[in-house]
């Protein structure tokens, strides 16, 4: 007798999707993939369970109906990803408090480079500077990917810009629309807020022991339906671009992207990820008010001036009224008013 | 009925300290302290058990001996410890894997600035770049505390600087013996390691959550007990200094000066840290090797040269043979051979 193969539900989605739509038989499947027939049968009610309208015909065998719309989970996701490392092996919840403190449980417990976090909704979704992060189910992407660079904490300040290009861009790959960036890690488009990154390190002197890098993204979110009173004017891709956007789509073109921009950093160091990013940052030359830190026994402070752009290391540096250039390494951002 | 106030031992270790050796009837510790006689009771069996040698005498009450060895214990550091929030509270274990793992899980449970970890032996005990740190039982002292600086993390690298500083005193004050320092977070008695920091951070780009400075020292451990085959000479005080040291007050001063320096940090910025911890650094001037990282992009490498010092940061400044000078942020440093 034959030993069976053990596969996953990955391996008979990949085979229907090879079909292109037509019928293929469990026979020709059996024998493709080495497994019995019941197996089939098994993982085939875990598809449909998982959103995919797998059509079943006594003797034409089985296949794959274009959904309504595409499911959003991590078969989608992994399947054929064209990366390395990022999004090969993907954690997908349908809530969790925060994708970060899951992914940095995960890290601690030893979970390689690469891993990712996704849920559905968070009830518990954190911004920058301890901030809440509007997390409603179903409509959005929030993600969390752990990054384990070899090179001590400070050399890793440019990793978040690295993200925010590489978010921009995923964000321009699927939908068209061309995203700007805000100091230190929002991306915009047409001015309004539509992502945001929290990036969460784990270190000693020496070394990094782990980055979780978390991304938010309004997507499919109705304007009506983001919350007020937030502190900079916020929209999704859904508003901006008039269209829904495919959220698996989305995420394997943000793993992609920000694969290719963290090994550019690693190989070449920050310059090409600074140039690129201020490609991107409309603020140079304008009026700016940042309530943010100077450096070390420095007190929260305001600086206000036109904004000259960004250094080497990823600080803002600001020309204050005094003529004084001022370099400030982590605030809030945002043009003055009139 | 007189309500009785809830009393914890070491109010009673207090009063009996108080009374300078003489005796003090049950009844006045009564008085003073407003509980029970059987309260005195129980507390004072909890201080025998603790390692106290404390006489009942039926007509003249409690005495405390002068015991033959301090305890090494939570109550003899807390004890009217004269720091704000250092080593105020203190929790002792007879062993752990490592105390910046058990200080660092508390921290993420929410504990307060400033609260201690000792063990008398660690299992796992950690130094920097993942290396083990030997913790045998009885002799020496592994503690890790918990800092909350409210600062962006780029601006902590002088922490462990501080940390050094605070380190060194500590020995001086406790054994007499001049340290002096090794770039990054060693402590040398004459050329000889006695002492390490390790320390650990949990970031977000913007803010510190929390910061743990484990601190191991070779005190009273015999030189031939020291492991062979460590990368730099190792040493303790009792060999350094002929004499036993008391771990008790050794600690004490430790959470003393480390505050010190930790507020002159936080109010001054880096300046005066930088320049103290300068004095006591021996190699400027001397051919050095380090094993190391100059940034971002760059392969871990050997820089070669004369020692000039430390920059603003706490990166060592290397001028090479070829008159260049590096800036080497992380990495080990060892003088060159001949």
């Amino acid at each position: 007798m034959k030993t069976l193969n053990k596969i996953k539900e990955s391996d008979i989605l990949a085979t229907l999707k090879g079909a292109g739509g037509g019928y293929i038989s469990g026979q020709a499947i059996s024998e493709r993939l080495g497994v019995s027939r019941t197996a089939i049968w098994k993982h085939i009610g875990a598809l449909r369970k998982a959103g995919y309208a797998v059509e079943g015909h006594p003797k034409k065998g089985y296949r794959l109906t274009a959904p309504v719309e595409r499911p959003f989970n991590a078969l989608e996701i992994t399947l054929d990803i064209p990366t390395e490392f990022t999004g090969k092996e993907v954690l997908f919840f349908e809530e969790l408090e925060s994708t970060n403190s899951k992914a940095s449980e995960l890290a601690r417990a030893g979970a390689a480079e690469g891993t990712v976090v996704i849920a559905q909704a968070q009830s518990k979704g954190r911004g920058r500077m301890a901030r809440s992060w509007y997390s409603p189910a179903g409509v959005n992407v929030y993600t969390s990917v752990i990054l384990r660079p070899k090179l001590p904490p400070q050399a890793t300040r440019t990793i978040t810009l690295a993200c925010a290009v590489a978010l921009a861009e995923a964000i321009e790959d699927t939908t068209g629309a061309a995203p700007s960036l805000k100091w230190p890690n929002d991306v915009l488009i047409n001015g309004k807020k539509v992502a945001g990154i929290l990036t969460e390190m784990s270190s000693e002197s020496d070394r990094v022991n782990h980055i979780i890098i978390g991304i938010g993204i309004n997507v499919n979110i109705e304007a009506a339906d983001l919350p007020d009173g937030l502190r900079y004017p916020a929209s999704s891709l859904k508003q901006e671009t008039g269209r829904l956007t495919d959220r698996a789509e989305l995420c394997r073109n943000l793993y992609s992207r920000l694969e290719k921009w963290y090994k550019v950093l690693l190989s070449e160091g920050s310059e090409e990820v600074v140039e690129t990013w201020k490609e991107r940052f409309t603020f140079v030359g304008k009026e700016v008010r940042i309530e943010g830190y100077r450096g070390i026994g420095a007190e929260p402070s305001v600086t206000e001036g036109i904004c000259l752009g960004i250094d080497s290391e990823g600080a803002l540096l600001i020309k204050e009224r005094s003529g004084a250039i001022e370099r400030v390494v982590a605030g809030d951002m945002a043009q003055s008013p009139g």
